[in-house]
Formats: structure tokens, sequence, C-alpha cells
């Protein structure tokens, strides 16, 4: 049995609580923030604390808080030599406090707070200094169900740099569909499962194949219609923009 | 039964030919296309024919054509007075030849030759001068299995355009996230079951409430971070551009 205390009570933190209530290897001994009102409707689940000096011995410390806090939380912690790990896709490792074992805890999905989520679909992304912390990782992953993969803080950051495009980047995209098609009395609806296509098309292909449209097949006519279509002048330079990207990517544009 | 004579050769009609092969109320009594090879392997399922003469008489004439070929093969057509329908999210309705009753079937998805479709998934965009015709077309998406809606050209024009942006830009800032993490070192694969949440969460949350992330934010820290890891000067471009985007409609930003 892995002994888990989990520091903060943001949606990672939360989603993370829950999934391993479930958990048989793993069991969350206590729970910690700073504002106990945050987590105080578990406080028949679990131990919870708002005092880092009242914080029981257990076999990791999970610190799922702001990446701004990581390092702070991470001194401030009364003990040494234990393992304590982070769950942020841009926070070096070496961020964490060295008196610690150090790791990194990553999960590389989108978590909000109403939806649910199976960490069968969270890839997690473990970074440790020592190989048995690395194990001891590996076996909570292993338990909420989630693939694992060994990520170095550089691969990291990569990573959740890309995150930022697939994730909060295309639902800007979509945001910008909702605004055009609901402003001329379209509906945003019918797009729905063309916006859910999309994503299952790259699960199975490249980007590169999966790309069609006016911009890949340069049809400069229609180009020109939707540029003329579009009142806002920022929907106008992220369509000129990607229309570009992809002209690029397919060699219709020489850099 | 509706008889239904199919034109072109592409990916719209050679899906929507398979699809109609298992209808029960719609028969494809012919398949054209100016270039035979392109058809030859459905000759033993299908009437087909290279010559516009040569048509047969039929409830339903689908223009599966290029964008540009629409107006000019409607007006080829030796015979006037029967339903003519193109499938174009571009193509006003008024580009069909006068001379036929004219409509449009648009489907709403995007079909690729290797990638199945299933017709729940294509909403079709309907749109005809007369009323028996409406009937006609919605009976044949019905068949298929398909959603419709009534969508006048204006708004299909908006539909289109929109779906470039939920589509081949989406794809494309997929191909943006490959080309960075495969270039450093780092598996775009673990970035699929976020792609996929991305699209699912939007199903049922608006794309608005469903940001996250640095820009909405305003994390400055990381941000500047990402800026630096980015050593393409389009995908930057593309970086800035889109957090601005999400910066604006947060409220973040004023334009």
């Amino acid at each position: 049995m892995i002994s888990v205390v989990i520091l903060g009570a943001g949606n990672v933190a939360t989603h993370l609580f829950k999934a391993l209530q479930n958990s048989k290897e793993v069991i969350v001994k206590q729970w910690y923030s700073r504002n106990l009102n945050h987590i105080s409707s578990f406080k028949n689940n679990v131990n919870i604390t708002d005092d880092l000096k009242q914080l029981d011995e257990a076999d990791v410390y999970i610190l799922a808080v702001s990446d701004d806090a990581v390092a702070e939380v991470s001194s401030q912690l009364p003990f040494d030599n234990r393992l304590v790990v982070h769950t942020s896709g841009s926070v070096n490792i070496h961020d964490l406090d060295k008196k610690h074992k150090r790791g990194v805890f990553y999960p590389l999905q989108s978590f909000s707070k109403d939806a649910k989520i199976d960490f069968e679909n969270v890839p997690i992304c473990i970074e440790t200094i020592e190989k048995p912390c690395y194990h001891t990782l590996k076996a909570i992953a292993i338990s909420l169900g989630s693939p694992t993969k060994k990520v170095n803080s550089s691969q990291r950051g990569v990573l959740h740099l890309a995150a930022v495009f697939v994730n909060n980047f295309t639902n800007q995209l979509y945001r910008v569909a909702h605004e055009i098609t609901e402003s001329e009395g379209a509906e945003f609806d019918l797009l729905k499962p063309l916006i859910l296509e999309t994503a299952l098309k790259v699960q199975d292909h490249s980007p590169y194949m999966a790309q069609t449209g006016p911009a890949k097949r340069n049809d400069k006519k229609t180009i020109k219609n939707h540029l003329k279509l579009l009142s806002n002048e920022h929907h106008k330079d992220i369509y000129k923009l990607l229309t570009e990207s992809i002209q690029i990517t397919h060699g219709r544009k020489k850099l």
C-alpha cells in the first residue's frame, strides 16, 4: 500500500483525490489546503488540514498547487528526504526544494471542475531523480488506470506548450466559430460532429495527412470569399495566419 | 422509392454512393464522372457513364462536383425542370442553372478517401426553392440516418467558413503541436487523449465555458516561457495571436 498526502485544492487535486478513493494500492492519508473551506466537504472521507506542520508521514506528497507555489510550499514542508512531487507541466523538477526526494507526476489532460475525468485517458508524465521513486509514481499511475511515460523537464515543457496549441488554442477556434455562426443566425451545434471527427481523425492519421480544405488546395476564390465574410478584424487575422501556416506546411508557399 | 443520379467522383460522391447502397428508400440509378476510370471499380454495382447526354431519368441529380464546376455542369444537363442539387458549402443555390428545380444537399462533415463515415454524424444542410423538393431531399437524408437542417445560402456560407476554423485550422494546430513535440524529442501521441477531450468537452459545454490555460488566466510568466521555447517565428505568431484572441474573449485585454 502506497500512502499519499495531497496538497492543493484545485481541479487536479480534486480529481486525483476522487480517483484515488477507488484505488486498492494507494491510500490518501491526508489532504492539505491553506483554505480548509475548499476541501471541507470531504472531511468525512479523509483527514483534512490547513497546517503544514500537522502533515502525516506518507510515502508520497503530491503538490497539486499553482506553478508559482511549488517552490515555496516544497521548502516549507517540515521534513526532508521524503518523496515530494509536483503535478505541473511547466515547472522544473529542480524547483522543488532539494532537501526532498523529488519527482514530477504530470497528468497531461485538461481538468475542469464539473467535467468527469476517466484516468484511462490521462497520460501521466513521470520524472524522478532516483529510480525507486520512479517505480512508486508509476505504481500510483497504474493504480489510476493511466498510461505512463518517462518525460524529463525539458520534454515536459514542450508537451505543455504543445498542449496549449491542441487544447486552449483549438478551443478558441471553436469559440471563434461560435461567434461567427451565432452572429449570422447559423447554428453552432451543426459543427459539433465535425469538431469530433477532426479530433478522431488524428488519433489514427498524422495531422499532415488529415488536412483538407481551401488553404491546402490553395483555392483562392473561397479564401477571398471567406475573408470578405469575416467582419471581425481579429478573426480575419487568425484566418490569414492559419491559412498561411497550412500553405507553408503543404508547400503551397515558400517561407 | 426515390431515384438518384450522382455526378462527380470525389470523396463526397463516393461516400454518398456507398451509403446509399444500403438505403431501402433511395436507389442510385446511375453514376456519372467525366473520367470513367475514377468510378469504373463500381461498374458492377451501378450503371456508370461519362456522357451527360446518356443520363437516365431520375428524381434527383446530385452534383458532387468541385465548386467551380457546379454552374457549368448544371447548365450542360440535357433536360430541365428536374430536381438538381449541389453538395457545396460555399456555392449559392442560384449558381445552379435556373432551368432546373434547384436545391442544396450540403453534408457538413470532413470526408477523406480512406476514413469511414457514419452518416449519423453528418448533418445535412438542405436548401430548396420549392417545398416538395425540400421533402424529397429530407427523405434522402433521413434514409442515410443523417440529422437535417434547413439552411439558406447565406447561413450555409457562414457554416462553411466556421467549418474551416474548427476543422482545417484546428487540424493545423495539431500539426504545429506535432512539429513542436517531434523536433524536441517529445511524443505527439501523448497529446491524443487531450485532443479528443477538448473536442468532447464542447459537445456539452460552450467553448467560452470550456476555456482554461495561461492565456485565460493571464499567466504572463508561462506565456513568456512558451514564447521563448518556440523557435519557429510562424509558430510564435500563432501563439501570440491566439493568446490575444483568448484574452479578448475573456476580458483580459481591451480591443
